[in-house]
């Protein structure tokens, strides 16, 4: 096999093939040779030793050699990356790859181009890390019907929200605690803005509905903005604040987002904390089911690539190479901000304390569930908060709803408004 | 197919077949087609409605017809199974069954036959409902090496043990409510004795650690003699009691047991509540990694039943049946008591209160952790009890260091001991 990239899940993939050798081979039939591997700097010094002529910076030497059969892509990015598997899989090659940004872009397109060339493309790793959650979804709910996914899938801001659950520091602190442990990187946009998220709900979505999804269909809101109060008023509500990516289906269509949900510390989601992966899928047969797990970190995201390898050596041992790619026959139909409801979580601060509410109940049109108002006039600046629950509502009745309160004279501003889960009818 | 039994499982089966057809013959190409089923009785008032010419009480009439490919058994039973399933697999019939029982006595003499003759046998139903756990136990730790598997396997014990956590009632009046509710069998023992989640647990394990294990391997006791004394000392030591089900394997070799155990309630397990099952995998690579979902129930199971179908089906169009089957390469060495090394919860009645103390700690050689005393003298009986938590030590210790406790005139009973988990060291 050929190896894209030697970085941190490259050089675990290496790790992984050198000390399960043995184990590997009794169920492949042979070894697994690493017999290229793209680099970046042929110098820099790594910890995995690998013989220096089998080293390469040119990605052509391993696309194009008729040695090798399998590819392995960690080298992350999308656009030069999806031309390099493209001709990859017109050459014949199998892929297997841990890039959710690529899949969750072009995965309709690398997946039509494998099925034409009768190549395996697989992508355990580009999710949920260590977790099996790729192959469960297309292979063990194959009998059944899924009409949700929500999960935790990024640990970065995962950490960064149960710091925030449990500590009494602010979002920059901790995120800055983050990027010392090495939990986020130093430009953490992708992390913080849920496009990391958005990129892996967009797969999850696909596999689940049988459709082809991308990250332009996720609806997505990240953490930057949450506040000290926004988590104190969760906890008021018995919530914990999470960025939850969610794909739904029912018979009007599919919607799918990322946001920060206010979801009931009941739900097993709440309780995921730090850097862990979990992800629940609800299925018409099964019901509740969830997948736990180290969502990231070099050896549990290169277990999932190198069990995809295995995959791969087995279907080409059987000649059954491309066959168990994922289904894609459902039809896809975004739904509108008119069809997506859900309840939520409204804060206002009112300048008038509780004489505002009745200005602010009239502004309601009948869509909220309690409405309750917490006086801090007691404070320097003599404002109130006002906190509704809403019922069931569109997405679009919510933005018209906000815009009136917004307009009211004794709404100072809506400080916060996020979605609820987890919480009964 | 011929489907043999029509009880819960069986009609479920049959109800997801027709009302997913659609979705099914999309992935298999083409439909599901049930052209027998075997029942006890003919004339038994069904809600699934089955064309009376469809149903047999001969097994033969199944077994040893040329157009049945495929065999889904959920008739239950072990040895008269057996020869069924062999039979079966003899005439190149490929089988799908939920019977644990079965998988976790024969499995090895089934899945060697099956291999002989080139036929699927798949059993995703027989551990954990309708939590896809057999297949990623299979597939996705492939690459990784995995050294235990802990799990709450058995929702009847484990609704038990939540409402026994929960409320004051006694274990004898929550089992009626159970078998009210009809979570328990009028005959329970299976349940209650941990027999069901050592099939489980031999199934799991063999599959982990790819060898040969069976109920017989598996050291098991179940769930009748714990009092609320005993959760309300959990709960003291910050502990939830559960029936769990754990295969370990180390350098020394395997210990397989089923066993009320005094776990973290910081660990995931302690708090899955109600018939939930819940199953934690940990690799090498991985870590810690959770399944968790409904493990009985008739649609959670029959759709793990159908997934099989589906997989077998697949694997016909392809030609590759019989070659997916689990890998048994592994040497099997079952450890010994001595080697076996866990924490333990002692309670001891004594009858000399902190006096007695002392004694005890000398009979303790000392293993011990803490050792707490708690004056009962007010109660009518003038007794004491002594808590005491154990180091790391091997089951043959723990046997005789509680003989020698027995032994002291200070002690009127060891009341109950408990294996710890969770439990940081």
């Amino acid at each position: 096999m050929g190896l894209m990239g030697l970085g941190t899940v490259g050089s675990g993939v290496m790790q992984i093939i050198e000390e399960n050798q043995r184990h590997l081979q009794q169920q492949i039939g042979c070894p697994i040779e690493v017999s290229r591997v793209l680099v970046r700097d042929m110098k820099k010094k790594r910890d995995i030793v690998t013989p220096h002529d089998k080293l390469t910076t040119n990605p052509a030497d391993i696309i194009n050699d008729p040695d090798i059969h399998l590819i392995v892509e960690v080298i992350g990015g999308v656009e030069l990356t999806k031309e390099y598997l493209l001709q990859a899989i017109e050459n014949g090659k199998h892929i297997v790859t841990a890039n959710k940004n690529l899949m969750g872009t072009y995965g309709v397109e690398i997946l039509r181009k494998a099925k034409e060339h009768g190549c395996d493309v697989f992508y355990e790793a580009s999710v949920g890390g260590g977790i099996p959650i790729i192959r469960p979804l297309v292979e063990s709910f194959a009998a059944d019907r899924v009409h949700k996914i929500m999960g935790i899938v990024n640990g970065t801001t995962n950490f960064i929200l149960s710091k925030l659950s449990k500590d009494s520091e602010t979002f920059e602190v901790v995120l800055e605690e983050a990027q010392k442990l090495g939990y986020a990187e130093s430009d953490p946009t992708d992390d913080i803005e849920g496009i990391d998220s958005a990129y892996k709900i967009s797969i999850l979505g696909s596999l689940g509905f049988q459709t082809n999804l991308t990250i332009s269909d996720v609806c997505s809101q990240g953490i930057s903005n949450i506040t000290k109060r926004d988590v104190w008023y969760g906890k008021k509500l018995d919530c914990e604040i999470k960025l939850l990516a969610i794909a739904e289906r029912d018979a009007n269509g599919i919607s799918l987002s990322v946001e920060p949900v206010m979801i009931h510390q009941n739900h097993p989601l709440a309780s995921v904390n730090g850097v862990n992966n979990a992800i629940c899928v609800y299925s018409d047969a099964v019901g509740e089911t969830i997948f736990y797990g180290q969502g990231a970190g070099s050896l549990p995201t290169a277990h999932s690539v190198v069990g995809d390898i295995v995959a791969v050596a087995k279907n080409m041992n059987q000649g059954v190479s491309g066959r168990s790619l994922p289904e894609t026959h459902e039809e896809k139909r975004i739904k509108s901000d008119d069809e997506i409801y859900e309840k939520y979580f409204i804060l206002i601060e009112a300048n008038n304390g509780n004489s505002s509410i009745s200005n602010i109940i009239s502004s309601l049109d009948g869509i909220f569930d309690t409405i309750e108002c917490f006086d801090k006039s007691i404070d320097e600046n003599a404002c109130n908060e006002i906190m509704i629950k809403t019922q069931l509502i569109s997405k679009s009745n919510l933005n018209k709803v906000l815009r009136k309160i917004e307009e009211l004279s004794v709404v100072e501003k809506v400080a916060s408004v996020y979605r609820m889960e987890g919480i009964s009818a």
